[in-house]
Order: C-alpha cells, then sequence, then structure tokens
C-alpha cells in the first residue's frame, strides 16, 4: 500500500542565491531541514520549537549528507519530500528529496537522536512519538537511497 | 613529512544558535564552507567570488556530509581545518574538522566539481589551480575519514 | 476606495529563532524584505531574480527601518503586510507590518532606487512598472506611519 | 579628548553575496548586530550568548535603522565601527558604521533595551554594566548622524 508521500514546498527567492544565480549550497541543507521541522508538525502536532519548549523534547542532527544534483534558482517552487527511513531505539533517520519543476535538485539523509531537551541528553524514542511515527516509515525499495 | 595545518577561525555567536543553546545544524554546513572558501583565497590567491567573476571558475558542489559530534557554541573560537583530501581531473575534495577548545565538533566530507562560471559548464581544473594545490594534497592515514 | 491588503505570510521556524526563544533579529529585516519580493512578484509579474536577470532592472535599498513592538516566535504564522508607500522618479518606499496573531510584531519602512542590473546605474522607474505600481499607492491616513 | 574607536573586522564572502554581486540587503544589518555583539563582549567581557544565559541580562531591540552608501563585497574587509551613542535608564543606543577600503558603506542605529532575560521583563540597565559603558559614551559632533 502505497503512502500519501509528505512534500513541503519552499519560496526560494533573491535572498538564497549566490552570485552563480542558483541557491547557495548552505541554504540547501538549510531547506532540508525547514522540511523536516514541517514533517514533525504535520505528523506529531508539534514543530521543534514546541517540541522542544513545550515537551521537553529535542531531536538534535548527529549526521547530514547531501547530493547535489540539479541547481536551485527562484524560477519554481522548491518540493521537499520528507520520508522517514529508519526509526531505532533512540534516533530516527529522514530521507529529503528537493524537486523543481519535477526535477530533482538534491537528495540526502538526515540523522537525529533524541534527547531531553533542557538535559541534552539521550534518551529513548517517547513511546506517543514512536507509536505515532512508526507506521510513516518508508521502506527502502531497492533502487531508492538510503 | 609533515604539511602545516590550515585553520580557519570563526567566531560564533549568539545569532548562530538556536533555542537549544547551540549553533544551529544549518549554521554548521555554512561554517564548514566559509572555510572552504578561505581555503581557496589563502592559496590561490583567489576567494570564490573573485575565482567566479574574476577568472571565469566556478567550484559548485556535488556533494557534502557531516557528522556532528560535539555541540558548537559561542563559548569557544570554532577552529575549522580544511585538508584537500583528492583532486580528480575535473573535481576536488575536502574534508573539514570543526573544533572548539580542542574538542571535534564536526567533521565532514566536501566534493566540488569544476565549472566554467558563466556558462556553468563543467571542466578540467585549470593547470595553474592544479599546479598550486596537488602538493597540498594531504594523504589518508588509515584512521582518518575520508 | 479601499484597497485589498498585500499579505505575504511566512512560516517561522526552530531555525529562525535564537536562545530568547525568539526570531532572532537579524531574521526579521529578512522577513520583510522576502515579503517585499513578494510583492513584487504577485504584482509586476516578476520577483527580484527575474526583474534583475530577465529585464535587467534592479532594486538596491538605500534605507531601512524598523521598530520592534512584539516578539515574533514559531507559535503563529507571521503575517507581513506590504504597502507601497512613495513611488518617486527613481525610488520606491516600501511599508511592511508583520503580525501574528492579529499583534503588531515589527513596522518599517524600505526605500529602494532603480538601477540598470547589470551596470548598477541609477535610473528612472521603468514606465511599464510605473503604470502598474502608481495604482497601488497606500495614501498615509493620518494615524499610520510613514 | 579622543576615545578609541571599536572597529569589529568582517570576513564578507560569496555566501553573503546576492546574484547583483553585492551582499544582500538582509545581510547588513546581521553584520552590525554581530558587531555590537563583539562590542558587548570586548567592554563588558560577556557576549550576548553569557549576557543571557550566565548573568540573565537581555538586550533586545525596539528599532534599527540602516542607510546603504556604498555596496558591500567580498573584494575588501568590512570594518564595523560601532559607538555608543545612548545610555538610557532602561535602554542603550548604537550606531554602527560599516566600511570597506576607507569608504562609507552603511550607517545604523540600533536601540536595545534592558530586560531580566528569562523573564522578558523590562528592566534597568544593571549597576554594574552602566558604570563600565557610561565612559564609552561618544557623544554627537554636529555632523555625525544620530
Amino acid at each position: 500500500m502505497a503512502k500519501i508521500p509528505f512534500i513541503y514546498d519552499i519560496r526560494v527567492g533573491w535572498a538564497d542565491c549566490d552570485p552563480a544565480l542558483i541557491a547557495y549550497t548552505g541554504r540547501l541543507p538549510c531547506f532540508a531541514l525547514e522540511a523536516i521541522d514541517a514533517w514533525w508538525e504535520e505528523h506529531i502536532g508539534y514543530d521543534w520549537y514546541r517540541l522542544n519548549i513545550d515537551q521537553n523534547v529535542g531531536t538534535p542532527f548527529v549526521h547530514l549528507d547531501l547530493d547535489f544534483l540539479s541547481p536551485v534558482t527562484p524560477r519554481h517552487v522548491l518540493n521537499c519530500e520528507v520520508r522517514l527511513r529508519k526509526l531505532g531505539e533512540k534516533s530516527v533517520t529522514f530521507q529529503v528529496i528537493g524537486r523543481q519543476n519535477s526535477i530533482d535538485c538534491f537528495s540526502g539523509n538526515f540523522v537525529s537522536v533524541f534527547v531531553v531537551a533542557d538535559a541534552f541528553k539521550s534518551r529513548k524514542a517517547p513511546e506517543d512519538i514512536r507509536s505515532i511515527i512508526e507506521p510513516l516509515l518508508i521502506e527502502d525499495e531497492g533502487s531508492s537511497p538510503d
């Protein structure tokens, strides 16, 4: 059964672009991170801000990698698809694919760990969060990156 | 024979930090990129701006990956060591290690390709650049990441 | 006759916030600028990127001022109202009011001049642009800031 | 008697520039703010991060204004002069002048108020801070902006 993809749209603007007339490399991880923040908000009902401050749950990153496939520009909306790829006991892995005008612009992986926010101490994924997001896992299907 | 490491120092400030009281994840690739920009300036005499605009040589990124080892804060200077790791016919790979107070905070790899800047067309590394940077290559020594 | 206000909505996120748990001061001018960029796109059909690159018309800023009235946080969407306040021969003045949950968070003024983009030379407002935006001028009505 | 000017130097890079080949408008307030942050660190011994977190004193901004006089580019270091202009009971006003290659690029004013950081409540300037910074006030001398 196919899951409905989570797509977060970003307006790319002049502010994001460098003298090469494309979005600056350093902006692209930020776009992907913003899409992951929106994924949490959509599925858990808390964005990172509320998750940290209201729920005392943090999800700092321990890894990210990105392949840049095609330049991002303001000429099209940037559609960021976020896929939950792995859910470990204490960590969570997302893949983010950024597309413009149906062309893959970047794809990458982002690994977070769960922490008690105010202590910045590692913890297991909270059970209520696990029960909500576990069904959202998107299995790897051979050719897809992971 | 050991090479003198290239270390680029960054002042981390309030502006870089998020509500978790640490530098925001999205800032860390930007710090590493800025260090690479400074590496070019130091060794070639052109930063990315001058390399693109004055020399018509661009070095867009096709890949980056980062492992986050320890939080970055404004309490110490961020020392970014940039190592030239590979020099292909048309590409160049850097490792960047960010340290604060002698603790490794992040380490990552950044792969650029050479382009004719105004055409955004792939090209070989310019010979004058190759001749300058080839001696700067830092061989992998077993335990180091690459 | 009342004009329909132009409101540009921005998602404020964790990435925008500093350790005081509010959007960083330096992000607020950026939000307002993004709203002005969107105003151009809506009314002229060109955002700054296309205006500069496709039309060779630039609108660099010569002044901005902002009063900060209430903190901006991720708890509400940021509604940025953009008002065209003045249209000089060679310049254009916008007021931007940022609101969250119907509370004014900031209000400011932004003055741009028209330039030939590739020469960065001052020029009069292009006639086609003037004819489109002149009717959008919002007169000052006593109590409103300007 | 002349006071020694406080100058904070910023490396402007590719990352700061937009397709007009100059530092993006939205970066310029950030440069000025960073210089003010460094001013506090130099004179009080605490940057904003330590002032807020270690001393529970915040200085959120209620106003800023900037005039842009000449484009900022990566071709020169950006020298930001910070002048303490006013010290009210509960507020403090800075002027920041950004120069490259001895040319004024921007000049602006920044007004902060003192707050109890963890309560975000207005307060008077702490006496120990007042006693240190009061002698640093730079009187307006006719022609200078304020």
